[in-house]
């Protein structure tokens, strides 16, 4: 993978002899699962010191009620705190389960003017496409504070992305393929964890996104699970209105015997019998070491050659 | 649970003692799944006979393609099959994943047109709620070949209320419930396996029942994922337009250290703290041994009192 940005193309090894803009500080809040080690989140707040950002630690980010950091009212409650304090980024400390609660009692309007940029993985997919559907608003997927910053050994490549999207300098993202379609398209990019984007089908918290760019990610999904997630969305409409499928990683399932042989591939080929649109797998991004921070709701590009694909995420049109 | 009847109430216990009318023959496909040991379906045939009922196998009933039972167009061939030949009623071998793909395959008008009776479970629940959304025909949520008439040992009680329902004879089935809120209405009965049901939200194989008689079981699934489904068909709009949500059998998850906790209680506690519609659990349904076979799109009624439930099947209103 490479980046490009502003100033000139470089590989990450590179990384830390760039001077980059002074990033904003982040506020860190537990919308979904309860931190199981707060010494985790101290590690990645050292980290992401490191990299030159201020942090603040949401009072309940620690609290810890049922398997949820906190009651839905606390949660709720670090949500609208987030959009008052002075840091101008929001990092969600995990993933887990507990924002599809939490969707009614948000006042999107409020997250969209308080013009945050918030951050998270995963389950913090309902978070980034509710505010794209109810506000048109932006944010972004990227890693969190405990599984990326708090990681036993940090990926470098991940911070670098990171602070770079923070500073809104990455300007393509470039990753190799091995089984890409051919594609030169501009649209909106949207997406994240598979699961929960077929969890919103249906719902008022699912951006209708025409002509974008959706990318998928998922974890401890048997391939058979996420054909019918995508199936869903088939149905639904919603894949034959985007100009790509980005795929991003698909890990820690298990096959069996009874598979058979089926697989993800098999589902890829799959999809591609049944959808027009072009599909790009590779996108480093997923409950991996190595992801992008992409912005959700912005017009990007996504153009492929033999091996490669590239995403347009800065352009000066 | 006891069943009542056109003739006299009785408990499951005298039920070999009855005279039930001729049931009609059965046709079995596998529209889903691959038969890993045709031994077991041999079994069942046997168990079907003595219950009364004549069976046929369809010829790519034992089929392997990967981990379904024949290719696509394989097991659409067999549906269509199945809408020619002689038996009344057709059943599903077994469950396990492929009905998805199919749906938009299927003539869906030709299947109500030949007037089978539809009998699956699990993955079938596409094929019973696809019917419904697309015809307003009728079919059975119910026992399957391989996982009820194959069983080691086969459940008495299972069988009589199969063939009670293949014979229009079960009028009342009545089960023990220690958490039911209190109701007595008539709906629509829909619904099946809750997987399937949220993955048919905001596709056109979703039924738009209002004022129904919503019923769901799972396996496999963690209570926090049975909430996030539920919680998709909250915000769809679907939960508060039933009558009544029956709730049968969540089996075989497995809870965490991390879960702290919040177990099955929890989500059905949070599904009542969200919706007004009464809530009944201990439907004898889903992944189980001991099963209803239950109509589905048929108008039924459903009554509480302490520590009992009445699901009414044949009312002559």
């Amino acid at each position: 993978m490479t980046q490009s940005h502003h100033e000139h193309g470089h590989d990450h090894d590179h990384h830390h002899a760039h001077q980059h803009k002074k990033p904003g500080g982040i506020y860190l809040i537990s919308p979904s699962g309860a931190v199981a080690d707060p010494a985790v989140l101290d590690l990645a707040r050292q980290r992401l010191a490191d990299l030159g950002f201020k942090t603040s630690v949401d009072r309940t980010a620690l609290a810890v009620h049922e398997r949820f950091a906190g009651t839905d009212k606390q949660r709720l409650a670090a949500i609208n705190r987030s959009l008052k304090q002075k840091h101008p980024i929001v990092m969600a400390t995990r993933g887990g389960y507990g924002l599809s609660r939490l969707l009614p009692l948000i006042d999107w309007q409020q997250v969209a003017d308080s013009g945050k940029t918030f951050v998270g993985l995963s389950d913090f997919t309902a978070f980034n496409l509710a505010l794209l559907a109810r506000t048109g608003a932006g944010s972004f997927s990227g890693p969190t504070a405990i599984f990326d910053f708090g990681a036993k050994k940090m990926d470098d490549l991940t911070a670098a992305l990171f602070v770079e999207s923070m500073c809104q300098e990455l300007e393509i993202l470039s990753f190799e393929t091995q089984d890409a379609d051919p594609v030169d398209a501009r649209g909106v990019l949207w997406g994240g964890n598979l699961a929960m984007v077929a969890s919103l089908v249906g719902t008022p918290y699912m951006p209708k996104i025409r002509g974008g760019i959706l990318f998928l990610e998922d974890i401890g999904e048997h391939p058979y699970r996420i054909e019918r997630m995508l199936t869903q969305l088939l149905h639904a409409g919603i894949l034959e209105r985007q100009k790509a499928i980005v795929l991003g990683r698909f890990t820690d399932y298990r096959l069996g015997s009874a598979d058979g042989g089926y697989d993800l591939p098999s589902t890829v080929a799959w999809l591609r019998s049944v959808i027009k649109v072009p599909v790009i797998t590779g996108l480093p991004y997923g409950h991996v070491r190595v992801k992008a921070t992409l912005p959700i709701g912005r017009k990007v590009g996504i153009a492929t050659e033999p091996g490669m694909a590239h995403l347009v995420l800065e352009e000066h049109f």
